[in-house]
């Protein structure tokens, strides 16, 4: 049976996010049903929303930082039940075939991945609808298990913020006798902290401001650094192994490239423009560095991410919000004025009636 | 004793490359000097030589790609002889304690190598002339060995433009399997097609003339892409796992980052310069790719290169000049017309009164 759910859509471009009915497809045989009960709110729902990267399909349901549990499975399905704690991230669904996906790396699936929403079903065409729903349909293959430890509220926004900080920091190899600097305090960045100090690094934040100092130290920084202060960037040239820079706004690179050791690596993983004012090559050249990006991680590894946060007792610090709220979320996020991501209570969106 | 003996100096930015009488330093205790038989003119000898970097103390005398013959050792050499047949490249010596100078990375000296010419020895606090003169004094320790098999005339550019296109093939473990582009077929991208073909990748060189297919071919290139050609271009799309851009002027990085695979990297070794126009991050981020940079190479590793050169039959495809001849290779240079590095027959100064 078609499903007819609630969920907050925006309708264009201009408006906020407004209540809309929106068609779930009919479960297939690979698919769980669940029931969304947290999702986080991701700088990209924004971006979507308003049309900021130009290829928004209205109505778009946004939400890909999806909590909840299982309420009935397709008859191929083996690896869940009803009843139990799933998670969903970015997306729902890849080719299988290539060699991206072979690799365990669907994000980079080489006949692109379908993204969870905004996305196309690579069945029937039909558009994907993101988490602020009351549920969601997927196949069990992008699905993720929530370990029993880990709190649903705060473990929501793992499943964007936690694998694109968690992904680059393995992909590098990043342990003991690493010295990592973050760039950027926000959703981002307070995971970057976290998972950087619980690989066993030694922890920078790159901070314009020093009131975040104290915030920083209890996330897991061992040092912090005023990126506006030449002093202060000049006792740390040549000296990380490592970098996670997480702004997704255009910024000067150059000041933090110097500061990377011979053979170090800065990584891109908020920022998709071009990279102005322009990098200067010769950071590169004198020290064989190098400038990489990273988007967020293959399924395999979000679940890796999601058992090592259980282990070492790791979840986001996020700020509760009913769905009604969320456009004055957006506004405060644009602010930078939320500590570190809002997470939906999705059981609020049961006040509206379809 | 102090020499004062034949060399070409330039005397200021505005002028072409004059004579000039130079003291070269006294040897000391562990120091070859070599009586300078050929050396290669490099772009970055134009550079500073017309003090484009800004840093030129004249008189500068150009020259870091030196073949000749050990005339007089020091008491405490104890690898070279009168009449070995030696190298220098670009550096004359380093700190020898720091972290990079113990690894064998002493072009990334942390207390900055002494360039073979406008450095600072230092010891004696005296600038350093390079190899458009009759000899050098250098210490054993930045003495590279010959191999009897490589002809001395076109080895000698093997010691900048050489070791600049190996050392990076090398650090990043280039070989069977891969596919590797080069950017630029000048005296260092003749090289890295060359030292490509031998490490055992499927090689493609980047033009921008069809007309260049044939030479490309003939140093090792397996295809030859028209980077002009938005078919060829696309047809090439997330295809190499490693370019080596070799061109030294500001050029738009973009369509190469496109040709890269997830996960590949495009290592810049020409360019100095700030990236413009701007690189689009995306291009990164969507594939987990890198933008490095490499310079030269360490003292061992040039050693390594040139054994190397030797076992493969590699050498440089050289034009030889004589010394009074400079400007006119200066002036062909900047057209690019010149297959593949001008070599000075350094018997030409011989004609020169002091």
């Amino acid at each position: 049976m078609t499903m007819n759910i609630r969920s907050f859509a925006a309708t264009s471009a201009t408006s906020p996010v407004a209540l809309h009915a929106i068609i779930r497809r009919d479960p297939r045989e690979d698919d769980v049903v669940i029931k969304i009960l947290y999702c986080g709110v991701c700088h990209s729902d924004i971006h979507q929303a308003r049309n900021e990267w130009h290829n928004t399909i209205y109505p778009v349901v946004p939400g890909h930082e999806i909590i909840g549990q299982v309420t009935s499975v397709g008859k191929n399905v083996n690896h869940y039940k009803p009843g139990d704690w799933v998670g969903v991230g970015c997306m729902v669904d890849s080719c299988q075939h290539c060699a991206s996906c072979q690799d365990g790396l669907e994000q980079f699936c080489e006949n692109v991945a379908t993204f969870t929403y905004n996305g196309k079903d690579r069945h029937d065409g039909t558009i994907t609808y993101g988490g602020y729903s009351e549920s969601i349909v997927v196949s069990e293959k992008f699905v993720l298990r929530l370990p029993e430890k880990l709190d649903p509220k705060s473990a929501a926004p793992l499943l964007c913020a936690g694998i694109t900080t968690y992904s680059p920091l393995r992909y590098w190899k990043i342990g003991k006798g690493h010295k990592v600097a973050v760039v950027g305090l926000g959703g981002l960045g307070h995971m970057a902290l976290k998972f950087a100090k619980a690989l066993g690094a030694d922890v920078t934040l790159f901070t314009r401001s020093m009131s975040k100092a104290p915030e920083a130290t209890r996330l897991g920084a061992d040092h912090v650094v005023l990126s506006t202060d030449a002093d202060q960037m000049k006792a740390v040239s040549n000296h990380f192994d490592f970098i996670l820079d997480t702004v997704p706004q255009q910024h000067d690179l150059n000041p933090y490239l110097a500061t990377l050791k011979r053979d170090g690596t800065c990584v891109l993983v908020g920022l998709l423009e071009p990279v102005e004012p322009p990098m200067n090559s010769g950071l590169l050249v004198m020290g064989r560095k190098s400038l990489a990006g990273s988007l967020i991680g293959g399924i395999a590894e979000t679940q890796e991410m999601l058992n090592f946060c259980a282990q070492h007792n790791i979840t986001c610090d996020v700020e509760m919000i009913n769905i009604q709220e969320i456009n004055q979320a957006y506004t405060r996020m644009l602010k930078s004025d939320v500590k570190y991501r809002f997470v939906i209570d999705m059981k609020s969106i049961e006040t509206e009636s379809l």
